[in-house]
């Protein structure tokens, strides 16, 4: 039956790797290659090129992109000049100012329209990032029917282990995701689902539901899983910051109530949110005081955009806010980093906080409007929730 | 509040995108274009690049890898010779010998370690591999305990739509995919989610459970969902046909028939798979005579390699059979495509089935051992099931 096998092996054979020549046939090692003094190497096979560029997020501003250098063999080398600090990082190369991913790295995550491989460099911080050997909660892509968008929508649901074959009821956490993501951003770029695992593990955090749905209310899922097909979503989807979201939040959290053995109390519900999920959390928490008991804005944007002013969920916010504040929720968290460009629009939020003697925590980080913030924001808050 | 939009803008422009020039920046059609005439245009802005090649399994052998033309402006171009059947396929390009995926083709499948482009032609056939708008059932991601091979596991359900809010019991597909693959190959390369919601909808396929298991026994879950970290998987795993898989499915079979909502009859349990996963189709269901009423054999892998032969799930393999059959199953189903390479060896397991008088349903089609036979597979098997 060794035929078999070779059979197979040429059947399976994937086509692009017969066009190969060279470096590339026997390269298995994981790529890049972070060095033991945690120096990163990167690594492009192209004797044509007249530049190779490596560009990401593990670069600073002023090194980006990094031009490599070509060892005469048609690889082209590139290691960073100082040991990067652990983190899961994206990047992609540029091949005469073309745009590629590493052919020799399957690990991508799509953001919007656009693909990134990632690597990481493992360490304290990203430890909580990888899959462990700990007991695993289910991930589920779940429809429901929104009666206010007049449309079925999907969104991704964690239930944590042990919810399968148990009786038990749980506190849900509602995760929203920024402007230009969807449903599935929480889970790649932001760990969720890894970072839950791990800290329910530990004992960190209380096991909890934690429910991400698709803050776009123009678009049913994420691309190439909703109706519309094979085409590139926009940027700026239609409806974002409308209210449209926020008034059809009803619906959402109707099918969680109805379907999850979910505890049902303003004290074991909570909602966060990134950028516009920020924004969005603000909003739907204010509008719906009895919901929620822990809100977590992470990086939010905070006013609404001139257009919807008057839509009520907005006109109406200090109203709404002193309402939430009158029954004393049990934790209001707002995090930022001392880079991000919002983060005057949220220390103005803070000093009206401050003068209304509205009581929150405030966690202040390094960096600017990027997933490593976030996703140290959700390690922190879900640490501090149903407790 | 424009400012807000300017500065996320700014913020979540792909780096990518800013040292990308001229065609590309604006271009946000689907690419490949199909065009009215079912012929296939695919683009590559490559100005400094000496060849460009477009390679996939839209080609034929003969043509495979088509050279294409630069236009003068940097942008290579290719035309299918003749319309394209319909169907998806898969692709990917060559610069300079460079295996490259579609910057601007986010769509992307894994297959082992390797990712491929993908796109659609649309057409009868490729109607049910799409998204539409009818009620979706869940996807979940399951982990689970396997005590035989002593490691947590993962694998895919699908439930059907109703599954959740309801107490009705389901028949459950046991859905098994071939060597280099895993527990994400049907859903993705397999389209069997949208598959099932769409003959679900059309009333031509009973509601029920699919169970997508890894079978590879090595393995806990597919590359970047298990905890071996960011390495590359090889093609060639362990243990995959030495019976440990086989005699592992009980832990598989004793978590869903726990924790599903399922009918706990053999007339109410099919399990079918692809190549090795036919291989293990074939010899689950002839170890445990008791459990299936149903079996797929998708281009299967027939005997078992030389040196576990002694294995006794493949020793036994021909009193397994006849204790099988004495038992009348109501659908023993085998089909295979008949330029697939391993056609004779199936026509040769035929013989043996009509010497012993074993009913079973044949179902030959056009095509090798590809994708483009086994969804039409799941697409018939599925319709036969639970009647």
């Amino acid at each position: 039956m060794r035929k078999f096998v070779w059979l197979i092996f040429l059947l399976t054979l994937p086509l692009s790797l017969m066009a190969q020549k060279g470096w590339y046939r026997d390269k298995t090692d994981p790529q890049p290659t972070v060095n033991p003094d945690r120096t990163v190497t990167f690594r492009y096979y192209a004797p044509g090129a007249d530049t190779v560029e490596v560009n990401g997020d593990f670069l600073s501003k002023a090194e980006r992109p990094a031009l490599m250098k070509n060892n005469g063999n048609g690889l082209w080398e590139y290691t960073t000049s100082a040991p990067v600090r652990p983190e899961v990082y994206t990047y992609s190369y540029i091949v005469d100012n073309q745009k590629v991913l590493d052919p020799l790295n399957m690990f991508v995550w799509r953001n919007i329209s656009d693909l990134y491989n990632i690597f990481i460099v493992p360490g304290e911080r990203t430890e909580n990032y990888q899959i462990k050997d700990v007991p695993h909660g289910t991930v589920s892509s779940v429809w429901y029917n929104s009666p206010a968008l007049q449309m079925n929508r999907r969104m991704m649901v964690y239930t944590p282990a042990g919810y399968e074959n148990g009786r038990r009821k749980y506190p849900v956490l509602y995760l929203l995701h920024g402007m230009g993501g969807d449903e599935t951003a929480w889970l790649d770029f932001g760990r969720a689902a890894q970072i839950l695992d791990n800290l329910i593990a530990q004992e960190k955090a209380s096991p909890m539901i934690v429910v991400m749905p698709n803050g776009n209310p123009s678009q049913e899922a994420a691309p190439l899983e909703n109706s519309t097909g094979y085409n590139l979503p926009q940027f700026y989807l239609p409806k974002t910051m409308d209210g449209s979201f926020e008034e059809s939040f009803t619906d959402i959290f109707s099918y969680v109530e109805k379907n999850y053995r979910v505890i049902r109390k303003k004290s074991a519900r909570a909602i966060a949110g990134l950028s516009m999920g920020g924004f969005h959390s603000l909003y739907i928490s204010a509008l719906y005081p009895k919901m929620f008991g822990y809100v977590g804005l992470f990086s939010l944007a905070v006013a609404a955009q001139e257009e919807y002013k008057d839509v009520p969920v907005y006109r109406d916010i200090d109203l709404e806010l002193k309402a939430q504040f009158e029954k004393n929720p049990p934790l209001y968290w707002i995090g930022i980093g001392n880079e991000d460009p919002l983060y005057q629009d949220v220390a103005s939020l803070r000093k009206k906080f401050d003068l209304c003697g509205y009581p929150y925590t405030y966690y202040e980080s390094e960096g600017g409007h990027v997933w490593t913030c976030w996703r140290i924001y959700l390690e922190e808050f879900t640490q501090l929730l149903f407790k």
